[in-house]
């Protein structure tokens, strides 16, 4: 830290991304990536935007909001687009929170919204999730800021229904609820539909788990056209060309190639449920995720051991020290192959405890 | 605007960014991007990354850092790299501007300081450019806050000597000096030479211009390890995945080809003076531009009118509605195709005024 550092940033906590070791290659099963590549015409596409980068990108996304549009079923002027989802949420953070309004959310949730909420310097409130996980919704609507639910939740997989987030919705016309859809094709029901009906409703999603785009960084927001005009009016203050003319490029392509969409995101909902039969069948209890990952943990083992003694065994999974869910670890669905590699593993590490 | 809309930001008025009209193919001199494709080492390398875009880029810039640190001939504890220049700015103003220290900078230079000072909700106090539009170096280093400073300036593209800058550095050791060299590779002195020597600095270069990368963003900053470890504190909290895989891969192959960086910015120095001189000999008044742009006004025509009326024949410039500054438009230094369509239609323009 330099002496130059405003004092409002000195006690200011980062968010610590999953570990991406350099010195031995993983099979990497903690930051969810998809173990597919990117669309063929999504690449293709891409491969053509990389000849004009000389130019500057859209900042008005014109042809990725009318392919958007079309794929989503909302008006182009119910749409933005972010350097990753983590971009737009922090837009959130900043136009519908403040001294008065704080930022709600679980106590078991992305660990981002801790840091939106501090590097912001505004305040926030916990609710603390059910003994078995499940966001604890009549707390919830009892509070008076601005929501921010993942939905499925990380690190634990665990969805809401449609009917569920209606009733939070309509508990607090006055604020607005954003719900973070980062892992809904996994399972969940996306409350994208939702954006007529309510005002006070904004939906983000990601390109980065279920479009095989991590790398690209692309986020998206749906709400109606008034919300989108607040957080286009950050984005213009902060980095107007925001997404870069490869990144809309790839979305464009990842957005028409439905075919590869389809199949990857089944594929990856079967290998979760092979892997949590798996882990089952090996004493594990496991949330009901919804997500491209599972939330396991076994009395056999610290969740602490079996995050170390995997990686000694060139296995990554993602272990967080906090209270709560100190006993579990957060797995990534791999493919077929990766998952069989991480249950050898796991087979063998019980075995020998024994 | 939303009913949700913090009131913090209700008089917020953001950046706007120059035209880019989509009803017709323009010759685009209005936004100063390059006229020359990006390096073709920098797209092997790219279209390479596209492959493993499933994956997270790398947060901590890795590969991109030790190159960096060859070509600059910085320590790669000295470096950090963002979404453009535009980010690290950003991050800047978060740093080093609170309630008591608010932004100095002047009062012609690049719009986006007021915008970023203004979305931070800190103050900022401008510094008026003498008549000649050159920086008043005494009255600046009287200001107690932290100085921006866009070194060329924009859009006049005056440039300050290293001495100059020094002096600059000296008189307020006990706060920030931030150097926006957005355009320093087409004629100025870079301060990175003294990061070692002033703990107080801050410069800050881009990629848009004379790397041909403006669609890909890429920014860089450069100071004392502790300076970039306040700026990493800051891009941790908001997007630690802020550089996507394609671009750290441009941004690699971009800094390894330069040959292709020292052609092309010599050319884009040759046209400058070729079109200074033909714009001279048509009776404009120019400052002296060590940018890829030119800053050019005439007795015989307003820079409104001739803004509008090269846009009526297809040329797009830049023009700024705004005291002392609305006589000129700023034109980007183009091939030498596009300074003759130029010069072209401003001769035929005159003439009709005759």
């Amino acid at each position: 830290m330099s002496k130059f550092l405003s004092k409002k940033y000195i006690n200011l906590a980062p968010y610590t991304p999953g570990e991406q070791p350099k010195n031995r290659k993983y099979v990497k099963l903690n930051t969810n990536e998809s173990p597919f590549s990117p669309s063929k015409k999504a690449l293709s596409l891409a491969k053509k935007a990389l000849k004009t980068l000389n130019l500057y990108c859209d900042p008005e996304f014109t042809n990725l909001k009318k392919v958007a549009s079309i794929e989503f079923n909302v008006g182009e002027e119910n749409l933005i687009f972010s350097n990753g989802s983590d971009e737009v949420l922090n837009y959130a953070f900043m136009a519908y929170c403040d001294d008065k309004t704080p930022a709600v959310f679980a106590d078991i949730t992305y660990g981002f919204y801790k840091v939106f909420a501090e590097v912001n310097n505004v305040p926030y409130e916990t609710v603390p999730l059910k003994e078995d996980f499940s966001l604890d919704i009549k707390s919830l609507c009892e509070k008076k800021g601005t929501l921010f639910i993942a939905n499925p939740n990380a690190p634990t997989g665990i969805a809401l229904t449609l009917d569920e987030i209606e009733k939070i919705l309509k508990s607090r016309k006055s604020r607005m609820v954003i719900i973070d859809e980062a892992y809904i094709d996994f399972g969940g029901e996306s409350a994208v539909s939702l954006i007529d009906k309510y005002d006070n409703l904004l939906v983000t999603q990601t390109f980065s788990k279920s479009r095989q785009m991590a790398g690209a960084r692309l986020g998206i927001g749906f709400a109606n056209s008034k919300v989108i005009d607040d957080l286009n009016r950050i984005r213009y203050s902060l980095n107007p060309y925001n997404v870069n003319a490869t990144t809309q490029a790839l979305g464009i392509g990842s957005l028409q190639d439905k075919k590869y969409f389809e199949k990857t995101k089944t594929e990856i909902i079967e290998n979760r449920e092979y892997l949590t039969n798996q882990l089952k069948s090996l004493g594990f209890t496991l949330t009901n995720s919804k997500a491209n990952f599972v939330f396991a943990k076994t009395d056999k083992i610290s969740g602490k051991d079996l995050y170390l003694s995997l990686k000694e065994r060139g296995v990554l999974v993602r272990y967080f020290d906090k209270p709560r869910i100190s006993d579990y670890n957060r797995i990534t669905v791999g493919n077929k192959q990766e998952i069989n590699k991480l249950l050898i593993e796991i087979k063998d590490i019980l075995e020998n405890i024994k």
